[in-house]
């Protein structure tokens, strides 16, 4: 029998199997919360012209020198701006948020003039630009508004649109296919005759892997059959990563490893893991699609997902905060000699003065979902650990938000 | 005139005119992330019967005690369960994850036993339980499986799925529809002529209420006329709020509050709050739809949504996390004394040894996108705040993730 092979060596094997995504250009409408992958630059001026700050006339600011009357020769209101360029002695009205016309570089308020219909008398000489928002004065054009890496925000957003930048080159988010192998499964919303169970596994899958940022089409559940794996994947290139739960064992039933075995068009590696839960892990590619096989047990496939899954997210989007993040906290009991699996105990950890402690629950059964949703960490043992008495510093995770 | 709203009093006022939400029921499959208005409850038990752990051989405990062989009289696999009780002396084939039948409660895995194809000689006695998983084993019938207050993970995803609850009461995400007022606009993704201006706030307001957890609806750009706000608010009961921007003044092109007093469904109050960046507030109702309506101004409409609409979502889905939080910190640069408005400043804060410092930016113009951007908090200063010296103590408030 092969040796069990080691959690961080498999995931390693598998990133150096998958290459990281290439960028792809999306609209703006759907670019809210996605990682920047070139700069941002802005197209145009902002504002793309003179503008008004405040209601009131548009002069010449060196026409307001002499104290003479300017005559009203028009108007500039947003949206409908005066066209020509102001004449000397001519004034307009102006409206906060329209265009200065040429000529035009000072702005006196309503109640700073005397106005008949037909002309103004400005009371001091102005400086030029007063209350006028100058051309480019909150950008200009090639000015880097978002910078790579950065993430889009809401005000990034409305950036880009006065930028005129409306195609946003962003880290592609992974496609990921899910099938779920099983002639007991019922898919979550029927109700499970005797022998049946619902398939939650898929539940839980299209859930967290959108929350690490991937896009899930569920394809459904596969029967125990040969080739039905095959059938349902005969278009993969659609999809960055296949993720399969249940049938990966040896079993009479499992078909699986069968149907990778048998077809021309994948290929397979198929490894027992040094870890509980888990079980054998099936790596291999269709066609050019990778395909990762869990096994079927809620609690394994979620603990797959944390150890292996959101990592490789994470490897092929660029990021390294998906990665599992190891921290030490002070165990509060006694836990016997580890055997030769790396061990993820479903724990709850709470912070005190002393820093993190971490409490595993008393069983362990990888069949409890309920005991999983309650746990906020994984105490996580290394093969062969020693027997740990309660206050001895262990190595644990959290679960991330969502999960 | 009368005198300038404080934005308390103002918050204050608008969050008693709208009532928090009722809850609603949603699918499951749309329940990731939202917050759960009452205990979700097993409407089945976990597994729903005794289920072997293992894949072996299945036999009544009681029948091993004698050491004589038991006959082979049929399997139970996956989702094609053993339909009738086990009798005495009778074995069945059985697989990991397959219903165990009634008598059936002990498992022998493969390699324990010698077999022909008939029969199977249990090595020793074997206790009652071993290998299976009783039925309600992960959890029972009305169990609360998920508490009132608490929001959908993924975990808690599969959960509420195997326990057979499919439709999952939650805050109900407030539906906000967004409308900008103003000739000079001209849509995202369009090209701005000679005195047009692209419509960003639609931009930033989809997103950062999308952010706060609001469903946005965009009724795209009012003309300048009289009537258009009427025309487009004809069927108002769609949306929990609507939001306006732009032609809110009493400027000679602003309808909006024209448009509230002269509709006979529609009722006004009209407010100078008194804030900077913040200009003329209106809130309102149309028929039973409250109406809030903003400046036009980019930076504006942003600084109203962090004081104003963020709150007011919070308020509707009864939340807090989406108040302004206001905090401690050291100002590293001299300010003058304030006016009677209540300022907030775009700012830098950072994280030093000796706490929060801030630097608020040397330009503060409302019209400075590109400088809110890149803010990571607002300096707040009350009205008629002293003169502040580098070094001083004041109070700020961090801009959210993503807004």
């Amino acid at each position: 029998m092969a040796p069990l092979k080691p959690v961080a060596e498999a995931l390693a094997d598998i990133c150096a199997n998958i290459a990281p995504l290439s960028p792809e250009y999306v609209p703006l409408s759907q670019a809210l919360g996605r990682q920047i992958e070139e700069d941002i630059i802005a197209g145009t001026h902002h504002p793309l012209s003179d503008i008004s700050a405040m209601d009131g006339f548009g002069v010449r600011a060196c026409d307001t020198a002499s104290g003479k009357a300017l005559r009203i020769v028009g108007e500039s209101a947003a949206g409908h701006p005066y066209q020509t360029a102001l004449g000397e002695g001519e004034a307009i009205r102006i409206y906060t948020g329209a265009y200065a016309p040429q000529g035009c570089d000072a702005i006196i308020l309503q109640e700073e003039v005397s106005e008949d219909n037909e002309t103004i008398t400005p009371p001091t000489p102005l400086e030029a630009g007063r209350y006028i928002r100058p051309r480019g004065g909150d950008f200009a054009r090639d000015d880097v508004l978002v910078k790579k890496g950065e993430t889009l925000t809401a005000r990034a957003m409305a950036l880009c649109a006065l930028g005129l930048q409306n195609r946003i080159q962003a880290k592609k988010k992974p496609h990921i296919a899910i099938l779920s192998s099983g002639d007991e499964l019922v898919a979550a919303g029927g109700i499970p005759r005797y022998g049946q169970l619902i398939n939650s596994n898929a539940v839980f899958l299209a859930s967290a892997l959108r929350q690490a940022g991937a896009e899930v089409t569920d394809l459904g559940i596969l029967s125990d059959t040969p080739g039905a794996l095959t059938e349902a994947l005969k278009e993969p290139a659609h999809y960055d990563l296949i993720v399969t739960t249940g049938g990966a064992s040896v079993g009479k039933y499992d078909y699986i490893v069968h149907d990778i075995e048998q077809s021309q068009e994948m290929a397979l590696d198929f490894w027992k893991i040094a870890m509980r839960p888990g079980k054998p892990l099936i790596f291999g590619h269709v066609g050019k699609t990778p395909l990762l096989g869990l096994p079927g047990n809620p609690v394994s496939v979620a603990v797959c997902c944390f150890v292996f899954l959101r990592p490789l997210i994470g490897h092929m989007m660029g990021r390294t905060d998906l990665d599992v993040q190891e921290q030490t906290a002070l165990c509060t009991v006694d836990l016997n000699e580890n055997d030769k699996r790396r061990d993820y105990l479903r724990s709850i950890a709470e912070q005190t003065p002393n820093g993190w402690q971490v409490t595993p629950f008393d069983s362990q059964d990888s069949s409890q979902m309920h005991r999983l949703s309650q746990a906020n960490a994984l105490l996580i043992r290394p093969p062969h650990d020693p027997a740990i008495a309660a206050g001895d510093k262990v190595q644990m995770a959290l679960l991330p938000d969502g999960f």
